[in-house]
């Protein structure tokens, strides 16, 4: 069972600080409004479903001393909490999905007094937080059928316990597998530039007591070579219509070796990253990050002065290279055009 | 036409001090033997061909004051020499075969009086350099044939001019393309975990005026697919028989990339890392490499305490991955089998 990334407890927030991963763990309380503020911004909290927890937590932190005494003041103040929380990280669609969801939960309780109305938004918050568990158990328990005694997994970045609730996403297969007394190992992709892989995934597989074995990006197709991996499983941000999935740069490359080496890769996320207005992966779009993440990675200039970067953030998996989809809902298999849509009935 | 590598300047030996690259641009002179075994033994020096020239031009320093009055005499020095030289870096082939040859020409040469035996080993030094130049400008003629005008190509590692005393191999085609005027641009893989690619190939290509963009490892494969590559070159540390190429590790990762993308996959090696005694890549033992480099790489640390590490140095391209080889004798295309003997006669 692994520490919850974030929770709440005796009315203040608990997180984990991921910026101290992996050198030091650290839970910390947010009672106020503004350390929640902060821990978003300052990516202590990280991962779609998680930031979505904490903008949820942090609402509820943010009305808990209300004194207004009518549902307009309250609702005055609601909106400040909610805007203020909102400039954390503008860009995090999950951010505002929970504070959108926050707010239309207090519009559809204005008729409560406003101390139990404080109690309906921390019932919902932590609804949200039921429900992403739920999400990442389900997930797991679909994916435990596609692996079998002994395995050795591939995985790709972070899609673990700390940008979720809970279990995760691709890590939920395997923490899923290991609790169910499979004899599993794992093989953790380091993950560049920002070594999501060596930072977090690897110290949770850790935690869990799950062995895992940290290789460098290049190296999969040299460990896949000897023989030493089963499948692949990977998260996914964004899934088109046909099954196309965007993730994590070098994911599509993992994908790659995988079909050479005839080995099963399986992308494992929720039924909410489908976006059926989307048709194909290319039209979904590849953000570019920042040149010094790879030129500075590890605080010390390794590049040339001026030397021309390119790092796409992101790339896409064509669904002919994926062999199943697991979300929460069940597995998917191709085609995926049809099988998704049954999923989600 | 690159700054040389390690050359003889009034009698001393000037290298370009590579542990300071890419940040600083510093060639340091040796003039006794203490300090070429220290330019060797901390990497300032680096790469076969160059460690090569580094043991014969520091045999040269070595007995040049020597006040010998016999061939007998001037041998014991030579061998302490040698001796001296060969536990700079015990397994650097090379650096062995240099010294080895540097006795040898003594031997065969022990009627000369020693004040002109001196003279001569000076002039097998600079055979060497001369002939290391030859085959790096020989690989680059050859090469050319293969690349066209605005092509782009993709790189791993470096097989650069900094390893040779001159152009080296891979990057030998890229030199020998722009000078001759061919507009072409590169993009460098960082390569993982000691980051050759971004230190050292990304400042050559820079300082030859040639453009070159550097990417993470793990995103080759998005940069394919965009269309952005027209062809893959790579170095070679041992060629089998049948065309098995172990070169640094993540290149056999490229070489599936490129046949995925259906790209040409090219090797650029000379004929002395032919080596027919080993019939297929299977029989080349994979040495493995520090977990630091992985865990620690550039001083911080990355990843939990305790981790496991897998960390192969090398890896091999099997044949049927490789378009064609490239040597100072000439382009190789399979059946690698016969036509590498034929190369070579």
């Amino acid at each position: 069972m692994p520490i919850p990334t974030i929770e709440w407890a005796d009315g203040k927030i608990r997180l984990i600080d991921q910026t101290l991963l992996p050198n030091e763990f650290k839970q910390i309380y947010c009672d106020d409004l503004e350390t929640v503020w902060e821990a978003i911004k300052s990516l202590r909290v990280r991962g779609a479903p998680a930031i979505g927890i904490a903008a949820a937590l942090g609402t509820v932190l943010g009305i808990w001393k209300s004194q207004a005494d009518s549902y307009t003041a309250f609702a005055d103040e609601l909106a400040k909490v909610t805007d203020y929380l909102g400039t954390s990280r503008p860009t995090a669609v999950n951010l505002f999905w929970a504070l959108d969801r926050m707010t239309k939960t207090a519009e559809s309780h204005q008729h409560v007094p406003i101390s139990q109305l404080k109690q309906v938004l921390l019932n919902e918050a932590l609804v949200i937080i039921e429900e992403d568990r739920a999400m990442c158990r389900a997930i797991g328990k679909h994916g435990l059928q596609l692996l079998s005694e002994g395995d050795t997994i591939l995985t790709h970045c972070n899609a673990g316990g700390l940008a979720t609730s809970d279990y995760g996403t691709a890590l939920a297969v395997m923490f899923t597998a290991h609790e169910a007394g499979k004899n599993i190992s794992v093989y953790a992709d380091e993950t560049r530039p920002l070594l999501q892989g060596s930072r977090l995934t690897a110290w949770e597989l850790m935690q869990a007591g799950i062995e895992v074995t940290l290789i460098c990006d290049n190296m999969a197709a040299q460990v896949m070579k000897e023989g030493k991996i089963q499948c692949a499983v990977v998260g996914a941000d964004r899934i088109a219509a046909n099954g196309d999935a965007a993730n994590k740069i070098g994911t599509y490359n993992v994908a790659i070796l995988a079909q050479a080496h005839e080995i099963p890769f399986y992308v494992a996320a929720p039924t909410s990253t489908l976006d059926f207005s989307t048709e194909t992966g290319d039209q979904i779009p590849i953000e570019e990050r920042s040149p010094e993440e790879v030129t500075e990675g590890f605080g010390t200039r390794t590049a040339p002065e001026g030397v021309k970067v390119y790092s796409p953030a992101f790339d896409v998996t064509p669904a002919h290279l994926i062999t199943a989809i697991i979300t929460e809902k069940g597995i998917a298999r191709p085609p995926y055009t049809l099988s998704l849509k049954g999923l989600v009935g």
